[in-house]
Parts: structure tokens; sequence; C-alpha cells
């Protein structure tokens, strides 16, 4: 008699965790993990799956986790690219304290749309407004996602509205979100606690955040080193650079997820490895704000590399997209004038997107790599097409030629949530048409 | 009674030659032209259409220009990318001298298909070998494009068989394949002269060369400053820098495409303005191969710039992920310094990949914007998905967020060659099914 399962991929190429491509491949899913992997003899007559998903012509690989993103900002595709400064106070503010409640929950859903759709299936919001709603779309969404709200104590350019009364203010209000939304979704939703970033919090807040992230066992989400500004205000503050303010008021830890990481001293990269942060580079992001972060000494000190879009606003969600640009973009500034080829070889970009992610998110026992006891977490990308196939080595063609565009099936936590481009869990048409609708009066409200 | 017309493109947004975006457009073709351009109640009830193309949702804009490719390399995919050197020597050469007539037919269409596929609707062809297979492909395709025969008369790591016995013997090759080709597919085909490089041509090659380029009023193509060694070699043997060894002998002219551009001089920059070259920057391949052309120099100087993928060895043949790569690096490493967020603007770009190409290709009175009388190549994106709409701007929303596989449907000299991605040329499965069995015998072939 043949067991049990939920879902079983047939016939797929599959990466493993050390990067090598098998043909021919099963998996057999149950709940929500992976029960087995191999091949059809092992798979195929053992298990009797509910559900077949077509793995020809595919490549099972992770799904990809974008561990640094601003959902709150959708509606601001376009529309920071290319622009003077100041971006943050002339833009990024009135905008996000001017969001209604109703568009935060529809920015949201064009936000997990777009994830979906690029291969995304886990996210780490850094914290926005009204962060209940975000809360909701990500659960209908079928994303899994570490979620926490903006805290913001201090700082000029920012309104009254977007800003704590106190750090307990601000604590007060995660804490809130914590017991209605934590381990929501079948589990895929975690509530964090966060700093925006060093020069808009109070020591007090910065102490208390990291004091309730360990009391909650939660992720502390920050901005970390991606602007030579942010540097400049802590020399002249505190007489030390943006991680040692941090680690002076007892924050750095491995629980923080970092953001950004471009203008980092050497010392500071010592710190955080002792500290055992979890670092997340914003490729497109970090190369608009600041230049080419220090990420070959990064991975040869063994610090822990995620992956994140920043948000939709100068870019897109597309971490294929990210992967690439990244990849030569770090190549031509570090890699050439040694004459070293490898600086950034291609298996560690898509370990960055992937399990890098996980540990950003502090689920790697759970996710980021296709093993059996793990979560199934997993993307179906069509290869079977002229840009891709045929090719001598499938990881360096999928950094440089796979677009989010190519992903077609995705599977997360155990479901089916995309099959054959078709988004299963939310009305795509619906929420592309209010959504063009929605963006016009946003921009106007905001004022932008 | 309604005038007659080939082809309809009803209630599209299009993307005007000044790069503004204009939406409920109607576009009637006939034979090969644009012949209006309109808002519904100009176009639909004046033109009597035989075919209909169904615009909504999607984004017309002119077709990409490849002004810089290597079909002949197709069946190295993903080989180069990370390599020790020296590529040219150990990968490049071993494999172009071991390929057979059928091997690069079927590279040629598996380029071709990967070129329409990705909004690719010209090319310029940098010379290979059988080139008269790489004809036919290109007739079969319903690509437009320039090709020309590949030209080395010195140099070392040349097998015998790669060189030409004397350049006449170079020259009669391309004039053999001018009488057979050029003209050809409708007018698609042009056939151009050639010089592989400054290091792989005698003084005596590059002088006929010239010579022939002007006797035909054809195409002059060539590789120009690519490599530090190119430059090293001319200040050795000529004490003159590459542009300024072609010059010498009579070869830097307004017909000449000079792909890569990355270690010029700025007297070279001058010289090059002076005679009219036509510049093609290969982004990715630039990034890998020497760093960061000085772009925004060769803009302010007002040199035509086209954008080419240099073949699918190392990355892939999609305009769209060179844009992006380009923005995105050019932007840190000469953009940030100086505090200039516009060093290279989006339109920018998309001028680059499009009206730049076809100048590369001189052929700019008849393709690269969408304006009555000029040649019908164009390109529709399916614009209605979450990671383009909605958007504050379009512009830069296709140079960060558009992929290869959001183009779906092609027009090529009037004729619709790709709808809703079928390619209407070609046999995709059968190509795509031999050529994955052709590359393993082609790389045993090469020993690499």
């Amino acid at each position: 008699m043949r067991e049990p399962a939920d879902l079983l991929i047939t016939d797929c190429s599959l990466m493993t965790p050390e990067f090598d491509i098998l043909d021919n491949q099963y998996v057999a899913i149950r709940d929500t993990l992976i029960i087995a992997i191999g091949k059809a003899e092992e798979i195929k007559d053992k298990y009797e799956p509910k559900e077949v998903l077509e793995g020809r012509g595919k490549l099972l690989m992770p799904g990809l986790v974008d561990a640094h993103t601003h959902t709150c900002q959708q509606f601001l595709r376009g529309r920071t690219l290319g622009e003077y400064p100041m971006i943050w106070s002339r833009i990024l503010v009135p905008f996000e304290s001017s969001l209604s409640e109703e568009d935060t929950y529809l920015g949201a859903q064009v936000s997990c749309l777009e994830m979906l759709k690029s291969g995304t299936t886990s996210f780490a919001e850094s914290g926005g407004v009204h962060m209940h709603k975000v809360a909701e779309a990500t659960i209908e969404s079928g994303l899994r996602g570490a979620i926490t709200c903006s805290t913001m104590d201090t700082g000029p350019f920012i309104p009254e509205s977007m800003l704590a009364s106190s750090p307990g203010e601000a604590a007060s209000r995660i804490e809130e979100l914590y017991r209605a939304y934590n381990g929501a979704g079948e589990g895929r939703l975690r509530i964090w606690f966060a700093l925006r970033q060093v020069m808009t919090s109070t020591p007090a807040l910065i102490t208390l955040m990291a004091d309730k992230a360990r009391e909650y066992n939660a992720g502390l989400h920050v901005h970390l080193a991606e602007h030579r500004d942010e540097v400049s205000y802590c020399l002249q503050n505190y007489q030390k650079r943006p991680a040692e303010v941090f680690d002076q008021f007892g924050a750095l830890g491995p629980n923080m997820l970092a953001a950004h990481n471009v203008v980092l001293s050497d010392g500071e990269i010592a710190l955080m490895k002792e500290r055992g942060v979890k670092v997340v580079h914003c490729p497109r992001s970090n190369f608009g704000s600041h230049g080419f972060p220090k990420t070959p000494t990064l991975m040869q000190q063994g610090l822990s590399i995620g992956m994140g879009s920043d948000g939709a606003a100068g870019s897109s969600l597309s971490l294929f997209d990210e992967m690439r640009v990244f990849r030569s973009g770090l190549h031509a500034f570090w890699g050439l004038p040694i004459f070293d080829p490898v600086v950034i070889p291609a298996h560690e970009l898509i370990r960055m997107a992937t399990s890098g992610g996980a540990q950003a998110l502090q689920i790697e026992d759970q996710i980021g790599t296709i093993e059996i006891g793990k979560k199934a977490d997993l993307i179906l990308i069509d290869i079977n097409q002229p840009h891709i196939s045929p090719t001598h080595r499938m990881i360096p063609t999928i950094v440089e030629s796979v677009n989010g565009s190519d992903v077609r099936d995705s599977i997360i936590n155990g479901e089916v949530v995309m099959k054959d481009r078709q988004v299963l869990t939310m009305d795509e048409e619906k929420i592309l048409y209010e959504s063009g609708r929605a963006l016009p009066r946003v921009a106007v409200r905001a004022g932008i």
C-alpha cells in the first residue's frame, strides 16, 4: 500500500543545498513538509498524492527570501529613480505618513502579488504604517513573512504622526500587533521588533526595542550603515560608528537583521560577526544610495548574508534582478582590479537570495534549501526556454538569464499558491484594477 | 470607404520618440511601414486591416537592437562566467574553430529564438564561421540583421583554420557572402565588412577592409578598446592607442560600428566623435572584462551609443537585463561620487537599446522609433502585471522591472513574428530539443 502525500512534484530538475542540479527528480510533500526526494523509482510508487504538479522542463529551487522590503512603498513604483535628494524627506515620509488603511492594504496586496509572481516565498518587512493591514494581506496571499511596525521617536523631517510619543508607546504598538498576528496564517506570520535606523532612534528606544525583542524571542529589524550621513551623525553624536552605537545600547545580537550595510568599517564588520548579526544587502538600492558594499570582505569573514529588494519605489521586487545587478557591479568594482573572476561566485548570490535570507529571518532550520524535513517553500522555473537552455552550467545561467516572469509555480508551507502563473490565493485582476485607480489618489494626497 | 492596412494594433500604450507614454493608441501598418498612429477615432474607422493585434494592457515600443552579438557562441551559454583567463584562447577559439555547419545553423536558430523572445528585432553579428548558415537562420527567423565573417590574419593562439591566408582572401569570403545574401529576406539582411580587433589584424587587412566597406557602402564591424592588453599591444607596436591605429589605416569613419569601448582615452573619444564612429557598449561583458566605461563622457561629447549583448556565453541576449545592470553599475561608479542621481537617465538607456542601435546599424532612418514612415519593427509588452503596474513613471519602470519574458508580441518589417509569445516563424520546440542534444557533442569536439 502506498503512503499518503499531499503533493507530488514530478520529473523536475532540482537544486541541491550544494548547488548541484539533479535531473529527473520527484519530491513528495505532506502537510507543510518535504517528506521525500528522489528518482521516479524511489518515489513514484511509494506515495499516493492528493495533488500532482508537473515538473518536466522545470527547475525546482528554494523559494526566494526577500529579507528587506517595504510593502508600504508599493505605490511609489517608478517614483524615486533618478530623483534628487532628499528622497526621504521629500517623497518617502510624506507618502508613508499619508497612507490610509485601505491604501496600505491594497499596496500590500500588490506587493504580495509581485513577490509571488517573481519567485519570492518569504519576506521581512521593515515596518510602515497600519501594519495590521499588511498582516491581513500577507495571510491572504499565502506568503511567509516577518512583519513589524515603523519605530521612530526622534529626527528631523518626520511628522508627528509617524513619531512614537515615547519608546513605550512604540513597543506597545508592536506588542499589540504581536498578540493579534504572531503565528497567524498557519504559522507563516511572525511579528518582529524594529528600529528604523540609528538617526531616528533615541538611546531609550534602542534599549527598549532590544530588550523587547529578547523578551519575545523575536527578531529585531534595522537599517544599518546605509548612508554616509548616518555615519556622520553617529560620529558627531556618539563618537562611534552606527553598528557601535547599536552595540552600546545592547541591540547588536544574533536576532538582528541589519539591512543595507554599505558604509561599514572593518571594525564594525568584526563586531557584527562577533555578535552574530545577520547582514542583508539590497543591491540596487545600495548601488543607488552609497555604492559598492564590501561584500567580498563580509563573505571572507564568514558573516551571514541575505538579500533584499528594499521595496518597489526605486526598482522592483525581483531578487533575480537583484542577483544579476549585484554580480556584475561587484565583479567590476572588486574583482577586476585584483584580477579575480570569482570574487562573487554565482552560487553565493543564489545562497544569499535563499538560505542567506532564511538565516536573516532566523528560520534557516525550516526553509532556504530543498531537504527532507524542511518546509516546502519551493518554486518551479520554466527552463525549457531559449534564454535558459541549453546551458553548460545552470547556476550561472540562473543568475544571468532567469527572470521573475519565468517562475511558473510556487509552493509555500506545502500549499500551491501559484500554478502555471495563476495566483490561486488572490484575485490578481481585481487587485491590479483597484490599485491602478488608487495610485493617483495616493500621490495627490501625499503631495508628491 | 476605408483604406486598406495589413495590420492594426489596437488600444495600446505607446512610447514616443521623446519617451513620452501615450495611452489608448492605435497603429496602422501597411506592407513594411507604419502608416498611421493615433486615437481610436482617427484610426479605427479609417483603415480596413487584414489582421488585428490586441494592444490593451500592453505597451508598444520600438523593437530592441542588439548592436553587437555573437550568434556562433550560443552553445557556450553558462560556460565563460567566472572563468579564469585566457577565455579567448582556452574556450572561445577552440569552440568557434570546431563548429560544424550544422552546429552553426542550430546555434544561430537558438540565438534568433532567444532574441525574438527577449524583444530584440534587429542585431549586428560581429562575425564567426559558416556565416551563410547564420544568414539562413536569420532569414528564416524574420529578424533584421547585419552580418559579417570573422576576419583575422595574425595573432597568437589562433589556429590556422580561423586565420585568413591573406587580406584578399578574407575580403573575398565576405564579398561572396555579400553577393549571396545582401538584401535577402525582403531586405532584412545586410552583409557587412569586419575586423575582429586590432591585435588580430595586419595593417594590410585593416586597410583593405576599410576600402571594401566604403566600396560596397557597407558597415565595418570591429571590437575596440575592450581590454587593457589591446591598448598595451598597440602602444608597443604602433606607439598609438587602438582607435588611433584604426584611424592611421583609414578605418575610423561613420560606417564603423565599434563594440565595447571601455579603455578609451579622452583623445580617442574626441577622435571617434570627429570621425562619426558608432559606439556600442556591451554592459555585462564590459563590467566583466574591464570595468566601467566612460559613458557619461561619451554622452556628453555627443557620440552615438548603441547597446549589445556580446552573445550568450557569459550572460544572456536580453537587452532589458543589459539596461538594468548598466544603469545601476554606472550610477554607483560615476554618479554617486559626484552626487549626480541622473548621470545615466533611464530614457538614455532605452535610447541606446533602440535608436542608438539603429544608428550603429546605420538604419536610423528606417527603425528605432515609432514614427509614421518608419519600418514596423515593434514589440508589445504586457504591462498589466504587478511588477510593472501601477507606476508613476513607465520609463524607469521599463528599465528596472520589465523582462524579456514580458514581451508578448513582436513585429518585424511589418510581419507579426511572435504572437502571444508563440514564435510564428520557427519551430521552437524542435529547435530546443535538437539544441539540447547538440550542446554536449559540441563541447566534446571543442575540448572545452
